[in-house]
């Protein structure tokens, strides 16, 4: 079974960079969010309409990136990224940037599938991730 | 041997939160990387002036953030941060957001003490961090 | 009749800066947004509240700066913010960002009184701002 | 003659959008230098080389947007930026964001060309700004 993947064009532009002329890092947790959204899409899974047709939102638990080589000012990055792990409530989502075939970093995000608490706003409640959406991704 | 301990009070924005109500992830990074800075000038080892001064840069080498509870529009919350770990050529700071007693994520951050490399300012060589500097934070 | 005025000390961090070591600009917009928020809590008129009680928000129409001097990293500075006028479905908050005495920079929102149009969620409909509102600010 | 323009497509992702859903609009001002930027390239005056082998900047002197409909979570957009006025010293650069055929919001930027002061690295230097730079937009 192969997995889907999601393949993200970025620039680290001007506005992304810090004094050292740099990646700021926090960016790139960003481009780990965009290129999860993207991924969903491209399994038909678009978070939007999850969000306004089911109430279902994917909010992060835990993210970890590597930082192997600097990305500098004007680099085109590509971002790679897929889902490597279904559990019940939860996934896991790996990323990796490349600049031409050197990986410049490299990621995990592990996301819940929550709906917002319905006596809570504020608050969320886990739910069971349907095979249907599993199995989109495949 | 007591640790330093930086402690940065701050506020969860309009602008830091997503369409969910909550802060958008990678702004926890930003504050993460906020905190360290504050933790360096308190240890009267500001970043700035080892720039200005040295050459010397701490750039990111591995970022990690686990996210126990949502952080929500209006939150005000308090980052705790201390050098947890001090190895030849890098370090491991220790990160921890508390709203009142309840902590709402908390994070590492492992950053190399580089300059810049004399031939190619887009690269950076690792140096020996001085004892001074480790001695500072205690 | 005096005019309440909102003072919000920020610090411009390493992560607010581009490569040229000062403030990337789009960021005084985002000290604009927060200091708005601080007036609008200063006046008992919270924006979060508002939302919360009367699914009044306080989108943006127009927004102006002019930068005077670059802001550089590590630069203290204060954000003075007023509200200048109001008009009948809008009103302009006034902006001006101090290093000690040197205005660094200042600006004007003008900002719109909304709620959600009740037929479609993407789109907003301007109301009255009541004078309860706008005395509030006196 | 006819004017260099540029046309930047961007997607209003998850993370440059605030609790009500829309456009935090700090972020259109990043859109506009994202675009400025890209317009340069597209004249050949690529920004970057210009301060690696001049030491050229181009920052900001004054900052104008018109935001005339809400940009929603998901729109895909087009910025359409040109030079629409050189001075001597400085350029005013006009952007507008369209969705399909209607604009979103418009604005100016006034960007001036300067050198970093040689006896103080925090302050600039306006320069005249060469011709072949003016021609190359045309």
């Amino acid at each position: 079974m192969t997995r889907l993947i999601n393949r993200m064009p970025f620039r680290i532009e001007w506005g992304k960079c810090d004094p050292a002329g740099i990646t700021f890092y926090p960016q790139y947790f960003a481009w780990f969010d965009a290129s999860t959204w993207q991924l969903f899409e491209l399994a038909g899974v678009a978070p939007q309409r999850l969000i306004a047709e089911s109430g279902i939102y994917i909010p992060i638990v835990d993210a970890h990136g590597r930082f192997l080589r600097p990305g500098n000012l004007g680099d085109d990055l590509v971002m790679e990224s897929h889902v490597a792990e279904w559990r019940e409530r939860s996934f896991l989502v790996k990323h990796r940037a490349l600049l031409g075939e050197d990986p410049i970093l490299e990621g995990e995000e592990l996301r819940a599938w929550v709906t917002k608490h319905p006596e809570d706003p504020r608050r969320f409640r886990t739910l069971v991730i349907p095979d249907a959406v599993k199995q989109a991704f495949a």
